[in-house]
């Protein structure tokens, strides 16, 4: 069968929540895409096959130059920042941002899809629950929508492929609820800034901060596996 | 010294006269940047090295999964065109188009110029003499530009990197007549969409004969390395 979307995969719990998404909810033949750029959580990796398997979606990993994109503190640049609130997290741009990352990863899922024929990619973005970065903001999108329209074959001949974002503006708790109703088994994904080699959570930086507001907003339990001596966020967090 | 612009440099003639045109007419601390992609002429990069050694600039070569991009006759997806005239090329988008390619490009030196502070990217892209991809035109320039602006950290802090395209209105022969009183030797530069392990061109595909036109409506002798038994296309070409 022909693929129809190329879905970036990182293995945290939005772009899981995306590709059940695109599978389940939207019926689409899907191709999974995920980077390796030296990011200190390669467990994400891991995290993004085991998720792929269990949707019974083709997987692929493009390795990436980490040299190109080591001024983050994800990629070793400089310390994650702990324990921020909820006031802190999304005001301004932090440590944890990636030189032009969902730039390149969405042009590298656009020539992939491209090649294959097909017409969709998906990324799990996020501009209300989410860490302050540039590239997850509608205006980021439109423009690189633009950029596809006249830059591609596919564009030029009317047919810029679609940028789906389905999680652009969904609470944390309404993307966990999503999720679980599609079937997502969370305590496979892994958000962590920090997590160890086993995937286990710090509990503390501000993907756990927001994931774990998330699950408790939504009422549902914390399937998140913390590192030990880590208390869990949900119980007297600063968020 | 801080680099202050990054150069795509793909080891051809347009890049080779970018490269000179940053470092000599601009005065630029320049980084040069190449990519593996798979290409069947991999002898650009070789020449790519030589160029920036010229110029006793940096250089870098990023290695990018083949597979991404494997749609293209440039990549051995099809037969490259040969011995097309000068009412073919440019009509339409050929099938050496590479999908996505200078938007991968351009993601990618845009990560590489955030993380080192440098604030121009600069291109070889030229819309007269050209071959028809639609990521060569002023038009996907601009929008990705506006992506910059709105989807970096540097563009939104109010420093979005300048995207210089220096030769996109330049006739081929003005092309040349720039890089050799800017101490171009073009006889290390490859062009050729199909050039042999040596380096020597084919004579007949749409970038040798947009070369040789160049070299003689320029009125300067055409150092291209041919291939044994090649007829150089500035004798008797259909262009």
């Amino acid at each position: 069968m022909s693929i129809q979307a190329v879905v970036l995969l990182s293995g945290g719990a939005d772009s899981v929540t995306c590709l059940a998404w695109a599978v389940k909810e939207q019926g689409l033949s899907c191709l999974a895409l995920s980077f390796d750029y030296g990011q200190t959580h390669q467990w994400e990796i891991q995290a993004a096959r085991r998720a792929a398997e269990s949707f019974r979606v083709p997987h692929r990993t493009a390795r990436l130059d980490p040299s190109l994109f080591s001024a983050s503190a994800l990629t070793g640049g400089s310390p994650i920042p702990k324990g921020r609130t909820s006031g802190e997290i999304g005001r301004g741009i932090p440590s944890t941002y990636v030189p032009a990352r969902n730039l390149v990863f969405l042009s590298l899922a656009a020539a992939l899809a491209e090649t294959l024929g097909a017409e969709t990619l998906v990324i799990g973005v996020n501009a209300l629950d989410y860490s302050g970065y540039p590239d997850c903001r509608p205006e980021f999108l439109r423009a690189f929508e633009e950029t596809l329209r006249v830059g591609t074959r596919s564009g030029v001949e009317g047919r810029p492929p679609l940028v789906e974002a389905p999680l652009l503006e969904m609470k944390k708790a309404e993307i966990f609820l999503l999720g679980t109703r599609l079937g997502v088994d969370y305590s496979l994904t892994v958000s962590c800034y920090d997590a160890d080699d086993q995937g286990r959570a710090c509990g503390a930086c501000d993907a756990c901060l927001l994931r774990a507001r998330g699950f408790r907003e939504a009422g549902l339990p914390d399937p998140t596996r913390y590192k030990p001596g880590v208390t869990p966020p949900s119980r007297g967090s600063s968020l």
